[in-house]
């Protein structure tokens, strides 16, 4: 089971594909700043379809939105991640969503977990030398790897 | 200047184009209640490219997100947002936003209009007989004739 977790956003949309604990590809899609919008979401667009072209997964595992701070920075979020559900769907791939609290009691245990601690454990799981980096990608690692344990278990 | 009016959603998402003031085209994209994101989504996609093919704009017009009441609609709203963005730029159709405030304002004089005004007022402008129905397409028609007051002002 190859497995494309996702951690969307509009300026640093993340990436990570996984099979059997190992990571096969993880990066971002980025913007410069002050890209207007719809350009940013034509690049996710088309940097999404190359990824799943190149890496062939076989579901897409994506981080559900919840607002708790930014109202403003949640709404560009969720146009990002319209996007990417597109595409996933476009492609016919599967659909699994985890929401962030999900993620950090399946990484590390308990919800409350800090992010240095989920990059971590995606380290460790990943059998990685160093954390992935930038962040994003090691949020997209997180999701793929929530999605392989709860794959397993079933 | 022909513009394509969008009032993004996903269980209904509403579009209208106009020229000189008269409506050459409207209606909705809709899909069953219960249908999965994803796949709204695609359908939404889909179905404005062949709007667009059919139609073919000069701009698209997009009501921008305001959040007053229900934050888990405005998440999907976003998603549908984007996807309608993505398409626009696709075309490379120049995009201009506008607030529910200030189609109120340029419609109806005033920001607190009231959903029957604003439709009444889009049936006068445009010399139907009747409202268009359903109200997605009418606020669709609303904020296309927004950009074209906006547009013969500059």
């Amino acid at each position: 089971m190859r497995i494309l977790g996702i951690d969307p956003g509009t300026g640093i949309c993340g990436f990570g594909v996984i099979e059997d604990a190992t990571a096969l590809d993880y990066g971002v899609i980025s913007t410069p700043p002050h890209t207007p919008l719809p350009d940013r979401l034509l690049d996710i667009y088309t940097s999404l379809h190359e990824i799943i072209d190149a890496d062939q997964p076989d579901v897409m595992a994506i981080e559900k939105l919840f607002f708790k701070q930014n109202i403003t920075t949640g709404i560009s979020v969720a146009e990002a991640r319209g996007v990417c559900l597109l595409v996933a769907k476009q492609y016919n791939l599967p659909i699994f969503e985890y929401s962030p609290n999900q993620i950090k009691n399946a990484i590390c245990g308990y919800g409350m977990a800090h992010k240095p601690q989920v990059q971590e454990m995606v380290r460790v799981h990943l059998k990685l030398e160093t954390v992935p980096k930038p962040d994003d990608a090691a949020d997209a690692l997180a999701v793929a790897i929530v999605h392989s344990f709860v794959d397993k278990n079933h």
